[in-house]
């Protein structure tokens, strides 16, 4: 069997206890965290460096073989999950671990594909810099994974997506070459960027095996409120008050709704409500590089206009950095806390943040029409115009036949996200999980662009076959 | 001849007036303003609407003829003039002037490609927004060139270059076919991100025709400096300083070499040097949503404390709107200034921020070896490691002979940027001047990718034919 002389020729590049063929040494890699999906392997393949990396892709490529990359496997849509049909490679590139470079005056660094996302965090910190993606799986994911899915997370509206935060890439081609776009650039115009392609492109163009990351001063003082409001509207209300306000000051403003709080107070022992009960809350962090009292009495005069004005009905501000990371646990822990309550429908759309209180408004009234009982979890990210928009069943229903209406929401939700000019995913991907609703909601001559891209690069279909497209 | 087929297809298109084939006519269209290129062409056609260039761009590609798209002529590349062969159509698109939407609580615009940069801006700001990209040729450049070179500017430290500014594109591809991408979304992650592709490709991959463009608060207060300081390293230090200071608040920060500045002085009536002359000045623009005094206060401790280090010999901050103007003149006006000095030659580099003092000793030691007398005029964007490093002639040089010398110029400097990890074009983009030069510089894999783009998306090769590759 051709495998075979693959396997023997991975382990001459990568070393026989590199290559894994023992299904239940394969596990881990084969599935996914959520337990949506599971795959399998000729092998797991862990390179060391981007020299193997190449000569693995090459090895590959030379018999025809797919090749899966995987770094942290955190994907929310199964893209680093295998087919089932057990013919192809999956390339670990944990072992690509080292930070290669910190250049603090350009305030960059140099990370590989393999780093997970919190030691890359903790390094920028050791040099008084801040690296500032930062997502629930941040103990976990790897930067390679991160940036082939655009990852997004909380700090987004200060400091934009994955993307913005890449100035250089290093990627092994389909062709088995090594790309060295590794350059710490902040401004260069010298032909296409192909670096943007690779960047979302979840493995389906080549493997990202290094980057130049940008880095930030750290800011000097935080300051954290948890604030009762009574609507969608006026969380974006507050929000352009908050720009005009404080402008990148505003480093994060997560919208909760109660009852999303609510299934947190009920499931995670540690949670207290932090103020009295109201339809909906905001979570708003300000960062600043100067005084941090003068950040916090700007910040109470700031809330006690807003509430004086009816946008605010009440507000706390977190007098520690422990206080603070007790309000941000009740906003990260709600996808923790509504899993317990059994299960569960998950949207992660984007809609123009003008359309935020329209389009909840849309959804919720056809989900509650269509389906009476129906419990809408919606968390997100309102400076990005992103929801985390998920339902769980009614509370005397089954699972089962809440699961069999999977489809059907999906449908409500996505195609009220799309007449209003937004996106099924907004920071998430598509792996495999949205690719039929990719071909759905893209246009024909989207799609055939993105195609003749694969073609022009990956034409034997080799790189992460049946995602994205 | 086909050409009259073809002019009588394209009138029909935009109607008889709107085709311009009087020769006369035409000069505007077939020079760049720096004098440096005069190319032909069949005609000038001037579509008044998507649908228009959509049309035309199908006639062109019928008959198999070339087509230059043009905004407001202002690159410094010949990148919108075409060859000499007067067989192509330049596709003028100034008629598509309009601003199709202001979409205020979302922080967007919808603009079409034809849009004079600074209209853009006025209109953002009578929303009380801010649209930051700005630069010398703002009040006759166009947004569909600006972001077609994917434009950077005096704010780029922190607002990012064009391209960080874009949320959605509408695309005439060389089908003819129109991609309608104007999503006003802040995040989206279906699939590869295609705009990143058209923004930088010069219209060689397509013709941008509309924008969704982000907006951005307007800042409350401004602050602007003059700094004497004695050497490109301790404006590397300062930069640090500031952006540990300020964060997102340093908003500009441009370096100026005293030969710069001498040469405004001797040439620009008005000027006057606001210090006594110091080998390098810094221009410091820092904005606040915050309070003007509280601003100018912390502005000042940290030049005191900053002259006490000895890293600022003096220092004038602006006491009023039209002093700053005065202040950026000296910045803005050098090139002007420089061009009375005789002939010069220019570079528009970029190296790592950390290596600017590096780059400036080599190159400056280079070519005083190898032309004594020469006259290096640096100045440029110190936070994104952007410098216009500029020569004119030794004052007692004939024009003709230094002339003569470009090329070998160009190579000194192009080769020391290049061994540094820099851009030999950092803002400018390559249009037909670098053409060459970028083969030179950028590998065999990356032209390689580039390449197979262009065949991918423009197969016939008929959008601005000669221009980057």
């Amino acid at each position: 069997m051709p495998g075979d002389t693959l396997i023997a020729s991975l382990a001459a590049i990568v070393g026989d206890e590199h290559v894994i063929t023992v299904a239940a040494e394969m596990v881990p890699f084969l599935g996914d965290w959520r337990g949506r999906y599971r795959g399998a392997a000729r092998c797991i393949v862990r390179p060391a460096n981007t020299a193997e990396v190449a000569a693995v892709v090459r090895a590959c490529s030379a018999v025809g073989v797919a090749m899966v990359p995987q770094g942290g496997n955190t994907s929310h849509c199964g893209a680093s999950i295998p087919d089932n049909s057990g013919q192809s490679v999956l390339v670990s590139l944990s072992r690509l671990n080292r930070i290669r470079d910190l250049d603090v005056p350009n305030n960059t660094m140099t990370v590989e594909a393999g780093c997970v996302l919190q030691e890359i965090q903790a390094a920028a910190s050791r040099e008084g810099r801040l690296f500032p993606l930062s997502l629930a799986a941040e103990g976990s994911c790897q930067i390679g994974g991160n940036l082939s899915t655009n990852a997004g997370g909380v700090q987004v509206l200060r400091y934009g997506n994955a993307r913005e935060l890449v100035l250089g890439l290093e990627v092994v081609l389909p062709s088995g070459e090594i790309w060295n776009g590794l350059r710490g650039l902040r401004k260069d115009n010298t032909g296409y960027d192909l670096k943007q392609l690779f960047i979302g492109a979840e493995g389906t163009l080549g493997i990202i095996t290094a980057a130049v990351i940008k880095l930030f001063p750290q800011p000097n003082a935080v300051a954290t409120a948890w604030l009762a409001i009574a609507s969608p509207q006026d969380a974006v209300t507050l929000l352009g008050k908050l720009q005009a306000g404080f402008g990148a000051g505003l480093t994060a403003c997560e919208l909760v709704s109660d009852i999303s709080l609510g299934m947190v107070l009920r499931h995670i022992p540690e949670a207290q409500a932090p103020l009295e009960r109201s339809p909906w809350y905001l979570l708003v962090e300000l960062s600043s590089s100067g005084d941090a009292d003068a950040l916090r009495v700007q910040f109470e005069d700031f809330l006690g206009d807003a509430m004086e004005a009816a946008l605010v009905n009440d507000a706390v501000i977190a007098q520690s950095g422990e206080q603070a990371a007790r309000l941000w646990d009740l906003r990260e822990r709600i996808s923790e806390a509504q899993k317990i309550e059994g299960f569960s429908i998950k949207h992660d759309i984007s809609v123009p943040v003008s359309r935020i209180g329209e389009f909840l408004d849309r959804a919720g009234d056809a989900l509650n029409a269509a389906y009476p009982g129906i419990r809408i979890v919606a968390f997100g990210h309102v400076g990005d115009g992103n929801l985390h928009y998920n339902q769980s069943k009614p509370e005397a229903g089954e699972n089962a036949s809440f699961m069999a209406s999977q489809t059907d929401v999906n449908r409500i939700v996505h195609d009220i996200v799309h007449t209003l000019g937004g996106s099924i995913s907004a920071e998430h991907g598509i792996g495999q999980l949205k690719r039929e609703e990719l071909q759905r909601y893209k246009s024909a001559i989207e799609l055939d662009m993105m195609r003749a891209i694969k073609q022009a690069f990956d034409p034997k279909g080799l790189m992460n076959p049946g995602k994205v497209l």
